[in-house]
């Protein structure tokens, strides 16, 4: 334990609140609380911590806790952080990446903020939340003070982002991550359509992963379109006339390369 | 050692020939000669080898090698094959990934061949080559024979493909790398903007890609596409607005991302 332990309830007992809760109580903290409307996913949370109670309405006035974390999905924090009721002082936070704090401006909350733990999570894989970032946001002083320390206590990787560019955070993160799985999907379907095994490309993958990492993406690109080699392009193409969609991707990419030599 | 020794000539000094070329005598084959047209990268490549020597023409007829490795750009693999002067009963190969078998038809060689290691080579950064997939092909029984024995004496992965089935795995490969790189790019550029560091994601790519790796892309597809979430995919299209051909990437693999589900 690196500084103050706080008493933590949890809003939603999903995949971040699954990996969360127990991290935060593994470094001294408390986690009094979960609540969830059916009751079933906080009953399944609940007993992997050590004292918390299932909560079963938003009714915190009562509570011990000083932070309250909202671990639901995006579209449920704005009428969430309306109907709970906070006892006083508190300071209630979301874990999104792409909501903005106005998303719990209609709320009783002392204070409220951004507590977002960039990875992604899922229950069945255990995570190493030293090297996770944590982005916060809040536009109380005291607030982030708390969460920089709650932050502290389970990372290395801190950062306070705005609003704004938590947003941009997000959006970089769909080309990142989302999109270059897309890639692989794409990939695999077509090794499936040739007779052969995705598993095949694995060491070619890691290896561009690995360079793009360590240098920067743009100074590693190699392949066609970056060696300008406009008849395999062509052919590529060609290859890929029964997909038009995936057709088009192809071309656009390629161009988008060609262009930002 | 694992099998016989073989007799091997390069032609071509670049990053393929760089790590081959020492790799091969690592395990006990004899690197005779090593050809480039300006020889200055032919006399670095030696300068690594034990006994090799500078090639200062393509006529190889005098050669004590036994096989000969086209290791050169896609587009010299057909005029250096018409070119080449080889020995009676040579088998020649190429190390290209989008070449056939037809771009050596019109040579001296006994027997034509593929010898492709699927990996990315840079000259600065050591690969170990027993998880590199060899993709073998050749129409000749006894070349197969002895291309199968000399990829084995370096990895242990390897796969007899036809022409057409490695065309489609090069295709797919520029998905699963060259793309997957340019989506970093991108990713790395709206980071830029920000004023935030792409490292910040580097924690989110590794386990996305491990993911990936590990299951299948497909099946942890994750983000607002997946999910269907118009509303971010709108917000993500207008933060997008200055840059119309990334702005059309995002439309389109989100959409293929949507129609695959």
């Amino acid at each position: 334990m690196k500084n103050a332990a706080y008493h933590i309830s949890f809003i939603g007992a999903g995949n971040v609140a699954w990996h969360l809760a127990p991290a935060l109580e593994n470094v001294g903290h408390f986690v009094n609380e979960v609540y969830t409307p059916d009751g079933k996913s906080a009953k399944k949370l609940v007993g992997n911590l050590y004292n918390a109670k299932i909560k079963e309405s938003l009714d915190f006035s009562d509570s011990p806790s000083q932070i309250f974390i909202l671990a639901v999905p995006d579209d449920a924090i704005q009428s969430i952080a309306q109907e709970i009721k906070l006892p006083e002082q508190s300071l209630m936070v979301h874990t999104s990446g792409s909501k903005g704090l106005d998303a719990m401006e209609y709320s009783s909350a002392a204070a409220t903020g951004v507590f977002y733990p960039l990875q992604t999570f899922s229950k069945s894989k255990k995570l190493d939340f030293e090297r996770i970032p944590f982005l916060l946001e809040s536009e109380n002083k005291e607030a982030l003070k708390i969460l920089n320390i709650l932050a502290k206590s389970l990372s290395k990787n801190i950062k306070i982002v705005s609003t704004a560019q938590r947003k941009q955070m997000h959006l970089a993160a769909v080309f990142a991550c989302n999109f270059t799985n897309h890639m692989m999907s794409i990939s695999e379907n077509i090794m499936k359509n040739a007779q052969l095994d995705f598993s095949l490309l694995h060491p070619l993958v890691l290896e561009t992963i690995e360079k793009a990492l360590k240098h920067s993406p743009k100074s590693v690109q190699t392949g066609p379109a970056k060696r300008g080699d406009l008849e395999t392009l062509d052919k590529h193409m060609e290859m890929l006339q029964s997909d038009e969609n995936v057709q088009e991707i192809y071309r656009l990419i390629s161009q988008n390369i060609l262009d930002n030599q």
